[in-house]
């Protein structure tokens, strides 16, 4: 391997696996980097599936597990895209090992496993990052922009949902292969750690942070075949999961995670409402920001579409000619590049862990909330 | 007057009271009627712009309060459209004198207002509706069809909400002409009363009684100029409201209102996702439905936007002819026609007073909770 | 009658018939008027649908024949709504009796007839328009208002199409009741004259003169039950008609309507696209117009979705408040009130019989160039 | 190399090169191949250039032209990404150097230029395709794959648009890098080829042959600047092209494309309405499509917005999760995986060069309608 060459080793070749092998592979295609990051090495589960995977990706070793992963000296970054359970001890294990770390979301099951994450990295003083990949839609970076150049003005509401619909059916198992994220020992918890944490995310980045919540669960299928014991077994994750909360800038919110809107495959929809002007987002067309501003003349005033394609917006001066789309993959790209100029330039990208932590915050507020029946207090 | 007339006396000439005055010019050109109501008398707080209303609408009587309108013999209807604090008193005067009664949302500026004008007109045995005109939106019709039809299923999730923009202006008065929905005195509370008030009714219609919420109110401006007094007083009413909800059947939900979501003029929007297919509406383009049928065949399947200008949906038979739409007003002429058929056939049409009140309950609760900072029984 | 009345005679009581009546009875009742317009007679093919109109919109007299209403003195204006092949002789006839004379488009079957009724209500020197009521969309009035402004710059392109579905089967008979738009020799032509010319009325207004046109038609089913002579019969009209155009301005354009594009009931789009801006328009959602300006900031430059239902839009300070939409009869009730305006301040308002006259020259030449199969003058 | 590479000439490295590079590199990480692509030289008019583009994704070898390209035995197949004054050479020597010939569209810049590349690829006995990507998007696949079904029934109408508006500006200069496009001698035309050329591509496809057509061409900017003579020159491009045309299955469609249609980058639209259902596509929003069905149950029929990104819409078992859209770059990858696929199994993917000759015989028919003001033949 050359100088200039990032050795990153990749645990998970599930849906994740692919996302991020596929960031590395195409970063350096239109990204300017002083190094180039190579997945030299998977780790294997499943030794033949990873086979398949490191033929596909061009992965040179495949490990028998993460520790023997992490124990390499031929590696300097560990990426973590495994399920939830496993990112606490390969996340630390690796911060010792001395290792750039990088993390799925959510960091943690439970903000108590990401706090002893955040002070291994802080305290080994290794590069960090989750994959909140939902920050590099260039639409809604774009939305940062303008929130920070103060188009908005004062804030007065902010809405989240992530929609989605494919666990309807009861005869869809609970764990095992694809399905861990019905298993609540494996995901920590269902719809507020996986879909309500990527809105918290986007939500904690542009709009700051969230002082308190209510929060209301659901789980409308209560018994599931367990695809690992074969036994039918109570189901421990929230299908449905929603909140109000109140932001520090005085903002209200409502936020709403379930997989059982029907007719939604993954429609994550952001809308934030100011003095002067609003902005709304949905991931089924994620390369279009709607905006509104209220200082437009009157009789032409109404929400635009504007199409994210064009050189000025966030990341397109690296694709292709305005009016041509991108898609779900490019932003775990933009995240690549981004992690990749931090490490150059010192300043790390966002999130890091700790920036992560936050949002387990206020998913452990929402349950807590859920519990009690009552407001708690999501710092 | 012949006999097949219904002689309405309406109290009200603002925007309500045109919209009720056109109804009743309107319904006989396009359903069929045993009795055409006409508007014999109107009553004056200002007997200039009560002349005009008058003229403008062929009145032939003005009266100089609503006193003397309920005193009349020749009048058999009451139709209230003023101010929510005139509600009760002209309702239950207007049952004991034997009239019909028709009055505008919401029914008192309370549930205890709303339950005592239910007693009065149910003791009165005289006919009786709320003008919780959404309901009478042809696509809005069809989504009750299509639910009554067992078309969604089980239902998981209900969402609802009203945004809309006009009181964002710090120098906007409180109280006045056209501004006393600003006056806590005159309207009873805020965004509540007035616009979560019609999601709620429309929800209870469409998915049945809520059992529980968890709400939060804001008043963003918290001093106004009023217009009454001249000075500059608190503002008593909520500028935003929202809340979390379970309903009887098991499904989750939530509803906002707020006067301060820049862009939407009149946005109410509602939801509703069954395990079969799901529904989605919205004010701002009253003419469409969405509909989501998971039984369609995988690879067209897809959300149809439906023109619900045909002649086989709701009311349509009346109007023009396929592809040409009709507007706000017209859910009025609706609801005067189902009215009248209901007083012909002795089956009342909904909602009559006692199923507003159950609208009123719901968001004497929201507000309870706003309070109480914890869950409150809707019931 | 008072002096302030406009005493109507109207000859036609179908589906335009109840579109005038409708606006006469209306116009009143949002608009203020000098002379309030009354339909005081309407004339009878069917006496007994005739006299059911007449009860329905309070009409007190019926007469036989158009010959009739025309001769009487008690009638101000004659409206002329009944099948195209009536339009030539009643409305010379009623401009020769001195009568105002308003006429359904088109205004004759082809520009000859046309010709001759412009000469008669020019020489009689009675007011007359056309029904193109499209012209008082809000939204359409605002398009001519932003290119009156100069906000588009140079115009480069003009497209329009009206697509409709309800002749597709080949069951549906030509002519009789309701069907006298698929006979030729009562309609003059097929989509040409129906829909086509609304679009090429509204292109007139908004773009300027047509220099020239190559157009084709095509008759998808040449033979179909006659329901008057109960023989099938050769389909005599065009059921499709598309053309190329050359403006005056130097701009090109598409043109195209049909019967037999499935999923549109009255799917009438336009846009034009300007060096500076572009809009668009479709009668699916008249109540939008989307609207593109360059100049605006790139980054947040998008097509606007104008909800045009502000009190400082065309003719919408008439009806409710911003965000409630009105429909398809209020552009009637929109040219009646502008009617009546130009009655008083002696500015005509158009379209009159002569700018009609234009868009029959555009039809006849688009005729005439799918026959010859090259390109025609259209002047 | 291995056994199972096969290696890739590639001429070009401008935005065209761009997106075939990629198309190589990343068709093995999603399809199952039994050869993978590597593009093993590039050739340089700029030397520069050309090394970064060979960095950047990996070429090893930079070859001062594309005769030296051809000549070289370590290439399996040349890929012509250059501008189309290059493309009738550099195919036919290719194809006579036994090479597999892949061109960019339109193939020639005229049929006559085409039709000896035909003849050239034919009498070699190679593989050969343009790169007509459009026609593997997944919903543009879809829609054949319905129309081929029998699902739309008899087809009534075809019509497609391609719309931008970067030429605008009088100051654009015609020639040199990245603006070859306005210079008519290497372009060979200017929307026709470039933009209509697309449209008529998918038509083909879809609908079957055009008999005949009627255009019309214009250049609205009639001297630019020359970068290369540094002289302002006549334009020789048209700026904007339209046509009707009638297809060999009956059907009638209309065309247009330009480069002054303000506030659209790339807006290729496609219609077609058949006896039972329709379908329509944008490029801008090139995930979806838009499906009707008369045969729905008439209450909720209606427009379907399909979001193809489910499992078994076409191509899509490749990429992510149901929900999750991809982009343009896609469409080239999609189409490199199926010309290896025929590779494989002998029968060659579409469009081959003889298929995209039927394009350029539209083309010249477009032209010369327009010059002649006469329907041409298209066959």
């Amino acid at each position: 391997m050359s100088d200039n060459t990032l050795r990153v080793g990749l645990v998970g070749y599930g849906f994740m696996g692919r996302t991020h092998a596929n960031a590395y592979a195409q970063v350096g295609h239109f990204f300017d980097l002083e190094r180039r990051p190579v997945v030299t090495a998977v780790c294997a589960r499943n030794a033949e599936r990873a086979r398949e995977f490191a033929d596909r990706w061009g992965i040179e070793t495949i490990v028998p597990d993460w520790q023997s992963l992490v124990a390499r000296d031929d590696i300097d970054l560990i990426d973590i895209a495994s399920p939830n359970d496993t990112h606490h001890d390969i996340a630390i294990a690796a911060a010792e090992a001395g290792k750039m770390v990088l993390c799925e979301k959510p960091l943690g099951r439970n903000a108590a496993e990401s706090r002893e994450m955040v002070d291994a990295v802080e305290k080994a003083g290794v590069a960090n990052m989750v994959w909140y990949n939902y920050r590099r839609v260039p639409a809604v970076t774009l939305a940062r922009n303008l929130i920070d150049e103060g188009r908005l003005g004062r804030i007065f509401h902010y809405r989240a949902k992530f929609l989605q619909d494919w666990t309807i059916s009861s005869d869809l198992p609970q764990g095992g292969e694809g399905l861990w994220r019905l298993d609540v020992g494996v995901a920590g918890s269902g719809v507020t750690g996986d879909l309500l944490a990527h809105c918290i995310d986007t939500a904690l980045w542009l709009n700051g942070p969230i002082d308190s919540v209510s929060g209301m669960t659901e789980t409308f299928i209560r018994e599931r075949q367990h695809n690992i014991t074969g036994k039918v077994e109570p189901v421990g994750i929230d299908d449905a999961s929603a909140f109000l909360a109140r932001f520090g800038n005085g903002s209200l919110a409502t936020f709403e995670a379930t997989r059982y809107a029907r007719g939604h495959k993954a429609l994550y929809t952001l809308e934030i409402n100011g003095e002067h002007a609003s902005i709304f987002w949905d991931l089924h067309d994620l390369h279009r920001l709607q905006y509104f501003d209220h200082r437009d003349e009157g009789t032409t005033r109404g929400w635009r579409s504007v199409h994210i394609t064009d050189g000025d917006h966030p990341y397109m001066d690296k694709w292709w000619v305005p009016g041509l789309q991108i898609g779900y993959e490019h932003t775990f790209i933009h995240q690549v590049a981004d992690f990749l100029a931090g490490v150059e330039s010192g300043t790390p990208a966002a999130p890091t862990f700790r920036d992560a932590l936050a949002t387990d915050l206020v998913t452990d507020a929402v349950l807590k909330s859920a519990t009690s029946r009552q407001w708690e207090n999501a710092g």
